[in-house]
C-alpha cells in the first residue's frame, strides 16, 4: 500500500509511466524495435502457483516473441500495488500493465463482471468463442476503456467447484442463514436464497471457516483448494461451481500506452494472452484430477448440488440479471449479447459435443 | 502435380529450400531479424473457407509478430503441391512448410493419426490439455520428426457430425453392407461393423452419393456440409461424429529449417498456431448453429445414432486400437499415453464441467 502510494506519487510528479508513454510516441521508435521494460503487478499471490506461473509465462512469451526487446516484470500483490487495486493503478497510469480479474471491480461497473465470470455463465469454449469470434472482445472494449485500460484475456481456470461445507446441502432451505464465502455476483444470488454472502480474501477463508465465522466457502477447484487445506475443516465438497463456470482474467494495459505501442508488440501481447489463457486451463485440467483423488482419499465427501438447489439458484440468478439490467442499460445490452451467444451454443452443443461427451462418460465409467 | 514436379526438380538442383536453410544458418543472421519468405502449401481448398481462412490468418499472424520480416505465402492444394503430399513435400524440403493433417498420412505410420483425430478420441479441451500440458507434444515429436517435419497444431473443428444417410440407421445391423464415405481410422472401425468404407476426396462425395455409389458420407459439420449440398440428396443427418471428436491439423515445418530458425521466429509460429487453433474452433462454433437451423429448415431430419449403434462402434474401435498396438509398439505406447489422459479427463469432467453443462442444457431447452 505504501509502495502503491509511492507509485502514485511518482506519477503525479510526471514519473515513469508518463515518461514511457512519451518515449513510445516518438515516431522513429514506434516504427522500429524499441527496448521497453514495464512493471506488471498481479492480483494473484505466488501461493496460487498456477496463476502466478501464468503471469510469469505471459511475460516470458512476450519477451520471446520480441527477441527480448519488450520486457514485462511480474510482481505479486502488495509488492508495488495492492491486489485489488491493479486495474486502478493501470488505468491511472501509475503502472503500465497488470494481471487481474475484471470481476474484482464490478462495484465500479457491473458490466465488468461479464468480462470475468458471472453465475451460470458460458463454458470455457463458449466464453472463448464469444470473445474471439462472437463479438465479445468488441462489445467489452468500451467497458474496459472507461476504466482506462485495454484488456487481454489471459487465464481461465475452467469450471470451478461449488464449495466446501460443514453440513450437507439437501434442499434450497438449507441455504437459508448459511454464512457462505462466495466471490463476485454469486454473492447477490445466494443472498436471494437467504444465505449471508461473505467476501473474504483467500488467506482469510481458512481461519474463518475453522472458527465457524462462516459455514461454507467456495474458492477455485481441487488443486488450489487442497493447498488451502479446506478438507481438514469441512467434509462436504460440492459441485458444480455454478458461480464460476469459466472465469477469465486479464492482462490489463494502460489504454494510452497500448495505443502508442508498436503493432508487433501489441500482437505479441495478444498472442501471449491467448497462449497463456489456454495453457492455464490445460494445466488446471492436468492438475485437478489427481488433487481430487487425494482429497477423496483423505476423507472428503464429494457431493452434487441437488437438482432443486441448482434450479432455485438458476432462477435467483436470472432475477439478479434482470434487476441489474433495469438499473444499467449497458449491462443489459452486453448481458443480452452474451446470453444470446450462450443459449445458441448450449443448444448446438447438445447435438454433437455433449451427446458424445455423455456417451463416452458412461462407456468409460469405472 | 506438374508444379510439384517442378518444385522437386528445383530441390534436386539445390534450389530454394536448401538455399533458405543455408541463409538461416549464417550466424550473424541467426541472431538478428532476417527477412524470410516461405511457401506454405495447404491440403484444404479455398472452398472450405474456414480452414482456408485459418491458413491465411496463421501466415498473417506470423507476419504481424515479426513486424513483417517473416512472410509465409499460403497456397491451395494442387497449386504447388498436391493436397495429400504436403507432409512429404515439407519433409523432403521441396517446400519450407505447409498446412495439412497428420491423419492423411496414417498409412505411412499409424501413430500419425493420434496427432489428428482417432475414433472416440478426446474432446477439444482434452486434446488441447494433452498437447500443451499433458506431454502430448513431446511424445508426438519423434513421430513427426521421423517424417522430417516439426508440427505445430494449427486448427481444430470441434466435434464433427456423424454423417448423411439416405436411410435411417436404427440398429448396428443397418451398418452391414452400407457403402460409407468416412475418413481415416474410422474406415477400419465401420469395416468391422460390416460396412464398406470408402475414402473419397471432398469433391467426389456429392456425385457419389447422388448416383448411389455410396449410401452415406461424413464430412465435417453443418457449416461445411451445407456448402457441399448433401441435404439435397440425403435426408438423415446423424450425430455425434464419433470418428472425429476434435480433429487437429498442423502447420508442418521442415525439421532442419525449423531448427535453424531464430528463436523468436519459432516463438511466432508456435504462438500463431495456438491462436489459430482456437480461432478456427471459435469460428466453427459461431457458424455451425445457424447452418444447422438452415439445414433443418430445408427438410433435413436430425437423428442421434442409437445407443447400441454407438456402443457397437465403440467396441469395434477398441479392437482396432488393440490390433494396431500389437503390430506397432510405438502406436501402443502413444495410444496408451493419450488414452490415460483421456480417461482421467473424462472422469474429472463428469464432476464440475459436464454436470453444469447438462444442468444448463436442460434448464434452457426451448
Amino acid at each position: 500500500m505504501r509502495e502503491a502510494k509511492r507509485m502514485i506519487g511518482r506519477r503525479a510528479a510526471g514519473g515513469i509511466a508518463a515518461g514511457t508513454a512519451m518515449a513510445l510516441a516518438t515516431p522513429n521508435l514506434a516504427a522500429a524495435t524499441p527496448r521497453i521494460r514495464w512493471r506488471s503487478p498481479g492480483s494473484f499471490p505466488k501461493s496460487v502457483d498456477t496463476l502466478w506461473a501464468a503471469h510469469e509465462r505471459f511475460c516470458q512469451k512476450v519477451s520471446e516473441l520480441t527477441d527480448g526487446a519488450f520486457q514485462l516484470v511480474p510482481s505479486g500483490p502488495g509488492e508495488i500495488v495492492p491486489a485489488l487495486q491493479v486495474m486502478d493503478a493501470v488505468g491511472q497510469g501509475s503502472v503500465e500493465c497488470g494481471f487481474t480479474g475484471a470481476g474484482f471491480y464490478f462495484g465500479k461497473d457491473p458490466t465488468l463482471a461479464i468480462g470475468a465470470a458471472v453465475p451460470f455463465g458460458p463454458s470455457s469454449r463458449h466464453t472463448w468463442s464469444w470473445l474471439q469470434a462472437g463479438g465479445g472482445r468488441e462489445i467489452m472494449r468500451d467497458v474496459y476503456r472507461d476504466q482506462g485500460v485495454h484488456a487481454i484475456p489471459m487465464a481461465c481456470t475452467g469450471a470451478q467447484m461449488g464449495g466446501w461445507f460443514r453440513k450437507e446441502i439437501r434442499t434450497p432451505e438449507d441455504m437459508k442463514g448459511l454464512k457462505f464465502r462466495i466471490a463476485g455476483l454469486g454473492g447477490a444470488v445466494v443472498t436471494r436464497l437467504g444465505a449471508v454472502a461473505q467476501q473474504l480474501a483467500p488467506g482469510d477463508i481458512y481461519p474463518s471457516l475453522e472458527r465457524g465465522v462462516i459455514d461454507g466457502a467456495e474458492y477455485i477447484g481441487p488443486y488450489d483448494d487442497e493447498k488451502l487445506g479446506f478438507h481438514r475443516i469441512a467434509k462436504y465438497y460440492y459441485y458444480p461451481g455454478w458461480q464460476e463456470y469459466a472465469p477469465s482474467v486479464d492482462m490489463m494495459v494502460n489504454a494510452k500506452l497500448w495505443d502508442a505501442l508498436p503493432a508487433h508488440y501489441r500482437a505479441a501481447m495478444e498472442a501471449a494472452g491467448t497462449e497463456t489463457w489456454h495453457w492455464v486451463m490445460a494445466r488446471y485440467d492436468v492438475l485437478n484430477p489427481p488433487a481430487l483423488r487425494r482429497l477423496i482419499g483423505s476423507g472428503t465427501l464429494l457431493r452434487a448440488y441437488p437438482r432443486d438447489v441448482l434450479a432455485a439458484t438458476y432462477r435467483a440468478t436470472q432475477e439478479v440479471y434482470a434487476e441489474l439490467g433495469e438499473k444499467d442499460g449497458r449491462f443489459r445490452r452486453v448481458w443480452e449479447h452474451w446470453d444470446r451467444h450462450r443459449l445458441e451454443q448450449v443448444q448446438w452443443f447438445r447435438v454433437a459435443e455433449d451427446s458424445l461427451a455423455n456417451f463416452i462418460a458412461v462407456s468409460t465409467a469405472r
